[in-house]
């Protein structure tokens, strides 16, 4: 059971969950260096600040990975909790500084909940935050069974999907999952800093997409790509290496489809919506008018026809008021919406 | 003015070229080795077969860039059109073709319609396909004033955005903004193919975004991409440069904040929506339940507090029937939308 808890640190994450605690009606302790943060998270009904010697169940580290270590000694010393994690995005660095300052490691459960979010702070968070998100909890061997139970309790009262796996295994996974993607599309978008004027206008929507995450807090990146080195560096060199080959066999006027193929068994590893398997939908293709209420009407008949939309993407179009909406449907609902959206007069291309 | 055209070629561009003609009343004559594919476009309506002997005013040939010098050679042998224009989407390589095949170079004008789509085959073309987007001409020294004047005329009857270019600054151009971010998203993804089942489920968001290309037919890219051979080399040296140096520096305890800066600045410098530069938007997030009906409340809400939704996005909420809409407005509406849409009952974080 989970009566009480102290969350240090205020930022996105800890105020997200202390909002999610408060749902469930549990007691949360705010603590936080920066004022106007904690004015913000107490103001939005986090909780209330936490004075020395109050003793909780559970304190959550929403702190930088680089600092854990040391808070969490601090912590321990005036006996503050029961059981203690942290939410830093890597894992294996905050447990050897937990170790190099003489940490107990038997009430200390490293945790990760994945936000997806760019944005930073108390006022970005929201009590759904972790609704159906990977929440990865990576216990060392040395972790006590029932601080584990603690921690994975305060998972799922916030609403996240428990990952177990080791710290290693995790920094590699992150690596693989969102930090190299996130410095390969700054390096694409880095080459579009140097690019004349008229190849911007050649863009289309595929290097929107590939770019878009480049346009990330580059601080914020900066702390999280030095806590996690290694296994950044490691994937990179791999990637690198299949970049060069690819350059090379360009050059020597040989083919690169083996990249290619490896490229869409890859993409086709990554999860679905809903967590299962990529489940094939079909897209249906509508061109409306850029005016307010064209999608509200759009939506209407999509809905009047039973029609579940799975996904919606707006296709840009440069220069003109008209632009595309891609609908994405499951494959034997995609004739009756375009049958349906024809009745109501919009241009559905066979 | 353009009275009569021959589509050679009636896969996706082709297709789609003919179609927007016929809206104009333009006569198109349609020619394919493919019997399915020429079956399929004349039912589509794009055009009759076109007899060998029937002279048009401009021919467009829709063939790979690899045989454009030799289709032109044939036809020109023929006196079949007054104006020849391509579409391939390299243009280097079929000028050089054209001059090693001895073509008559005043009545060739190279052009590349960028249409953004995935799909392949005349099943996918849609009269609306260039409507909007660039459509690259890349006129040589030697190319008639009447001739480029014509092909003027076609780009802008299928409403294309006319870019004047030469074809070394085109292949340079769309290595940088469409084949190397193609190349790079399949590397990025490749690396998923062999990572551990476990690291597949802390993905999230990002890298979906940043894969999504890798997903395209990999015998299409082979061929795009060795017809760009050496632009594309040049840049995913500077590319592999930039990330060996990152990993570098990660290694040594450095940081890589100039690289991400770079890409916040690159990523800054795509065109926004209608061609302009990228507006500010503001998101306003909106928690919606995955039901039929759902989204078609949600922005006959927006429509009726008369607030145009630019842009939208459906965050996944693996494993949970919730999702969160990400609707993109102008700031100055947000507000307006926000209150809308609670006084409707949805939650929308503040």
């Amino acid at each position: 059971m989970i009566r009480s808890v102290l969350v240090l640190g205020t930022g996105l994450i800890g105020t997200s969950i202390a909002l999610a605690l408060r749902e469930h009606g549990v007691r949360v302790l705010l603590s936080d260096v920066d004022e106007e943060s904690m004015w913000l998270a107490r103001n939005l009904g986090a909780g209330e600040p936490w004075r020395s010697g109050e003793r909780v169940d559970l304190a959550v580290l929403g702190v930088p990975p680089q600092v854990v270590g040391e808070v969490l000694a601090g912590l321990q010393k005036e006996d503050a909790a029961r059981v203690y994690t942290d939410v830093a995005s890597v894992k294996a660095m905050p447990v050897a500084q937990a170790r190099a300052h003489g940490c107990d490691m038997t009430s200390f459960v490293p945790g990760h909940p994945m936000a997806g979010r760019e944005r930073s702070g108390p006022a970005a968070a929201r009590r759904d935050l972790f609704l159906g998100r990977p929440w990865a909890i990576c216990p060392t061997s040395q972790t006590a069974p029932e601080a584990l139970d603690l921690v994975r309790h305060l998972a799922a009262l916030c609403g996240g999907k428990i990952m177990e796996l080791g710290a290693d295994e995790h920094d590699a996974a992150v690596a693989l999952v969102s930090h190299v993607p996130h410095i390969t599309a700054a390096a694409v978008a880095a080459r579009l800093a140097e690019a004349p004027e008229g190849a911007l206008g050649l863009a289309g929507q595929g290097v929107r997409d590939v770019t878009r995450i480049a346009g990330g807090d580059p601080g914020l990146w900066t702390g999280i790509l030095a806590g996690n080195t290694r296994p950044v560096a490691d994937v990179l060199d791999a990637l690198c290496a299949d970049l060069a080959e690819a350059a090379r066999a360009l050059r020597a006027g040989e083919t690169v489809t083996d990249l290619l193929r490896r490229g869409v068994r890859g993409r086709s590893r990554i999860p679905g919506k809903h967590g299962g398997p990529a489940k094939p939908y079909t897209v249906v293709q509508v061109v409306i008018e850029d005016i307010p209420g064209e999608l509200a009407r759009l939506f209407q008949a999509a809905g009047e026809a039973r029609v579940n939309i799975e996904d919606v993407v707006l296709e840009h179009s440069p220069g003109l008021p008209v632009g595309v909406a891609e609908l994405s449907v499951r494959p034997e609902e995609a004739a009756v919406l375009a049958e349906a959206l024809r009745a109501h007069g919009w241009h559905v291309p066979k």
